[in-house]
């Protein structure tokens, strides 16, 4: 079955006209959520050390890197936005599959808009078009993949190929062969957990598919069957061989509809016990000092991604379940702040965390948790969330949004220039020229 | 089993003073045969395309395209340097895993070297345990890896990370994340064959290695137990859990002396075919118009690999033993130019191919063939090729390797300069800046 030309096929004659309201408002809403995280990640000890280690071996200042003075060319400020936007682990996730689909897509495309101009529309159609192909390909495989695999590592190439190759106007051949390069720089080992290379990978991978794309519309040739082919992509790295789904409704569906976005800055799996732990302590008023413990019931994913016991940096705390329910039950809060280094080695929250059980339960979904905690005088509490905060069934509001742009981004710009930033970003489908954006995320 | 922090150690506290004779010998002949090959691919369509997507988007002219006039930033050109020297699949061969072992190493810190000094004594070191690190990771994991992925691009980045960040200086813990990162970009489908994709994975597998080393130089982190973690890339990327022989020996004996030179320029598992056509034609002094048929009798990994029977580009020939035989029959050669788009559409090579069959003999070792041809007048000429020339119990000689460099490199460079540059190459152990030899790469 041909699978990697017909979807260049469809990358290459889609037409804004085809594409829905609702996916377009979507898109719209992940590329604020978006850039509030390159915003408010770009001044994390990751990006500094990647900056640094850079800094002697790039050159043109192309392009910028969002909320910083520095200026890169743009492949590398393709990765280093990539780093920043994805280091918090507080960007958008299409539940399905866990991939993280903005991250490699607006990366590659707002670097490539400071070479050449591209207009909000444009943008816009080639973004919901990268997400769809990264998409698609990860519903494929994600069954089989994402205990081992960061998903977004390894799909998140052929999402920003597509997306450039659109921008680009890549003939069908030249796309085919755009995917086919990204098919084989795909990457990305979930024992990073915890660590900065995780947000490596998933820069990268919008620096890979900008790469495969700029090569591809050169005459760079690649296998033209590289994801369905005998040694290609879905049996090698996805490990499947059925892949007639790929293709099912294929311009008739937009999976960005599907897009979901973090109130909490940690593996989204942990988020049902963060919205349970948070509606218990405002309902009782609770005071760590009071909690004899609290038993976490959640679905099995959550303990396998999220069941680090006693994390050791703020990265990894991220990993962490049992640290999530401690800071959100002290805190009140499970931002980037609760998540930062001096809040895993808060005596309160890393005595309380030591008293914090968690067990799976099969019957639970992804989305859905059972807490409950016991107090000192014997007093027992507990909630069942059905729908965390984020999910597809229970939304983020676009006034979330814009507390959650203005959490990250107002460290960093001021309060008058976060809100000119977020207008603009909420403006992007009238842009003439997305670099407004990227200008607009400067500090002065 | 810590292996990853161990193999860091290693690294970190290897001398010079360790290292033997025949390694070391053995490593420059590696260094002789790698910039022949990155001299001569410099020309190809891939080196072309490559150089052509990356003029507008990358920018400081800091260092050397071997053979060529332009300048790249150091990233790309390790980048460009490992595309050219591996596009005619004319490198060097680690026979037990078929890793590729200098192109990651060499390009890495050819680049490197442009703005750091880096001695001869030095060079050769970092090599030398570049390629140790790397081809024993490779020897753990060839079995179960090599149908599917690209050795090279999957563990060559620890190679290059190791050499760079032996230049570097790095502690035992920055290289410990030197090496995580590397494991977390290891790539390469072998769906990618006979396209230029397939270059472009060796290139990058330098590059990403390169990359590993300078961010961990700056305190970026990765996991401290990437190789042999549960979701690390032994498991994940090699399929393998006994990881023991790792270690085995490490410090005593040196990969670098098992590594091969190719006399021919296609998939080293063609060769013992090709020493045998060769053989039949010289001995017999054979007419192609005149054979009837050839019968090849191959190791089974040759027709998995090399199978192709009706290659339609010159790196498609590369991967087809049809091809290979063909060529060698009617042009008494299987350098570049019998794998060169002209030669794949010759009539008489096309002709000759669709009279030739192969099929496996598991019996045969992988330098092992049986070639059986049938003449127009019912004549039958047979040939055992025992050890294919290049391999490692019939290595090419010194004066071989001279005779494959000069091959490659008057084209472009003339028969001056070519014996200038040899001789640089050969006298590498006593250079005090090794960028002598890059400059003299350049055609005047």
């Amino acid at each position: 079955m041909e699978i990697t030309r017909r979807l260049a096929r469809y990358i290459v004659t889609s037409e804004p006209s085809h594409i829905p309201d609702a996916a377009r408002r979507e898109a719209v809403r992940s590329l604020v959520n978006w850039l509030g995280c390159a915003v408010g990640g770009s001044q994390h000890e990751a990006v500094e050390h990647a900056l640094a280690a850079l800094e002697d071996y790039q050159a043109l200042p192309q392009a910028t890197v969002f909320g910083r003075r520095e200026r890169l060319d743009i492949m590398h400020a393709a990765l280093v936005n990539g780093i920043s936007s994805h280091v918090f682990d507080f960007d958008d996730t299409h539940l399905r599959t866990l991939l993280h689909p903005s991250v490699p897509v607006a990366s590659a495309l707002f670097a490539l808009a400071e070479r050449r101009r591209i207009s909000g529309p444009d943008f816009l159609h080639a973004f919901i078009v990268g997400v769809e192909i990264e998409s698609r390909i990860a519903n494929a495989i994600f069954d089989n993949h994402n205990t081992d695999w960061y998903i977004t590592g390894t799909t998140g190439p052929f999402g920003a190929a597509a997306a450039v190759g659109k921008i680009l106007g890549l003939t069908e051949e030249r796309m085919t062969w755009a995917l086919g390069i990204a098919a084989t720089e795909g990457a990305g080992l979930r024992q990073m957990a915890g660590t900065m290379a995780k947000s490596l990978v998933h820069g990268r991978a919008g620096q890979n598919g900008l790469y495969a794309a700029l090569l591809a519309a050169q005459g760079f040739t690649s296998s033209v069957d590289a994801i369905e082919g005998a040694r290609g992509f879905a049996k090698v790295i996805g490990g499947v061989a059925d892949l007639t789904d790929m293709l099912q409704g294929l311009g008739d569906t937009y999976e960005i509809e599907l897009n979901t976005y973090k109130p909490y800055a940690c593996g989204v799996v942990a988020h049902p016990v963060i919205h349970g732990c948070m509606r218990l302590r405002e309902q009782h008023g609770l005071q760590a000092s009071r909690i004899r413990g609290v038993a976490l019931h959640v679905h099995p994913q959550a303990l396998k991604l999220t069941g680090i016991k006693a994390p050791r940096s703020g990265l990894e705390s991220k990993w962490s379940l049992y640290h999530s329910a401690a800071a959100v039950l002290v805190r009140g809060a499970a931002g980037e702040h609760e998540y930062a280094e001096d809040c895993v080695r808060d005596p309160t929250i890393v005595a309380l965390r030591d008293r914090i059980t968690a067990s799976e339960d099969r019957r639970l979904r992804q989305d859905e948790a059972h807490i409950r905690i016991e107090l000192d005088d014997g007093l027992v509490l507990e909630c069942h969330v059905e729908h965390a905060l984020g999910s597809v069934d229970s939304p983020m509001s676009n006034a979330d949004l814009a507390v959650k742009f203005r959490g990250l981004v107002e460290p960093i710009l001021q309060p008058e220039a976060t809100d000119r930033l977020l207008q603009l970003c909420w403006a992007l489908p009238e842009l003439e020229d997305v670099t407004k954006i990227a200008r607009a995320s400067v500090p002065r």
